[in-house]
């Protein structure tokens, strides 16, 4: 099974890490093809070509292409043997679809935002800006290479850094702290290659 | 079981539409219960009562309250016999879940927007300018409230109007317009009742 399926990913967390963990729990064996997401490696033609929409994470299982994480995640649950991943009432079905969309629409964005605003994006922006401009009119959809420009070059307005802000301090004073303890399961696999950035995201958050 | 199910509604289209299209699609009685978002009668307590969230569509099935349009398709599919609404194989399930998300995420804010800009904010900004803004402090979520704001104030800027325009184009370029016909499925259902204003919205960008 190992060589039928492939997980193209940045760091292991955030949205890469969410079908890497349902494969993980699951079981599945799969190769790991790390993508440098600051490096735009999933805006070049040799991704493009793998994964049309530039995005990451994506999976390949046999000759299929799964992208999107959360529609990754129930695909992994279905196509694999394993413990199950998801609860059988449909009303608690529907109560992770419920969180899943609060995490990929409400919440995650928030984080992205902050970490960008903070510390990535001032460190993308000493580069070349040739280069930057370049890797920003490589990116094929066109809301996409908005919302990168915006992070790479610090657009977001007061009102967006606010209410990330607001969300943020309401996931905390919910009690809202799992994500490291639980992408730690991910660091044997990816030991010494991945930067933990949004990792150090979430402890910087919660040590604020 | 017709007295187990109620769906909480405005218009049978667009969210609303979705999980009332399932319960019908399926074969399941359910009592309607019309929810006028025009009066803005779900976030008065009587609705906050039932779905805290103030938002519509919302159902309830038995002492279970179920929100959340898309999430809520799911759990009809999976809580009630009938015909099957999802494909068998997990890669065609993954490309309906995929096609949710553009759907929510992508497509349908960019018509609401557009639908608010034209032809519902101005005929909603000309009542009492009291009445207005009390509806608008009633709305429990913080970012519901400021998009409500921006809905009922057209305080939507250049730039998310033309990104609007240019995904409704780009859905009729791909020769998208299966709206219409599928609601009208459910017109014998609330003859009479309905205003028909987002259909006439997408009959409206049809026409353009």
């Amino acid at each position: 099974m190992t060589g039928d399926v492939t997980l193209y990913h940045w760091e292991p967390n955030a949205n890469s890490g969410k079908p890497m963990l349902t494969l993980v729990e699951k079981g599945v064996a799969f190769n790991s093809h790390y993508i440098d997401l600051l490096a735009f490696d999933q805006h070049k033609p040799e991704y493009l070509a793998i994964n049309p929409m530039g995005t990451i994470p994506a999976m390949t299982h046999g000759n299929r292409l799964l992208n999107e994480s959360t529609a990754m995640m129930e695909y992994v649950e279905e196509a694999f043997p394993g413990p199950a991943m998801m609860p059988e009432d449909p009303v608690d079905r529907w109560r992770v679809r419920l969180w899943m969309k609060f995490l990929d629409q409400w919440l995650c964005p928030s984080f992205s935002m902050i970490g960008w605003s903070i510390f990535i994006g001032p460190q993308v922006r000493a580069r070349d800006p040739e280069e930057l401009k370049a890797a920003i009119d490589r990116i094929p959809l066109p809301e996409r290479r908005t919302a990168w420009r915006k992070a790479i070059y610090g657009l977001f307005s007061e009102a967006e850094l606010a209410e990330s802000a607001r969300r943020v301090a309401r996931y905390r004073q919910a009690g809202g702290s799992a994500g490291p303890a639980r992408v730690s399961r991910l660091q044997p696999i990816f030991a010494g290659r991945h930067q933990l950035l949004q990792l150090g995201l979430w402890l910087a958050i919660d040590a604020a």
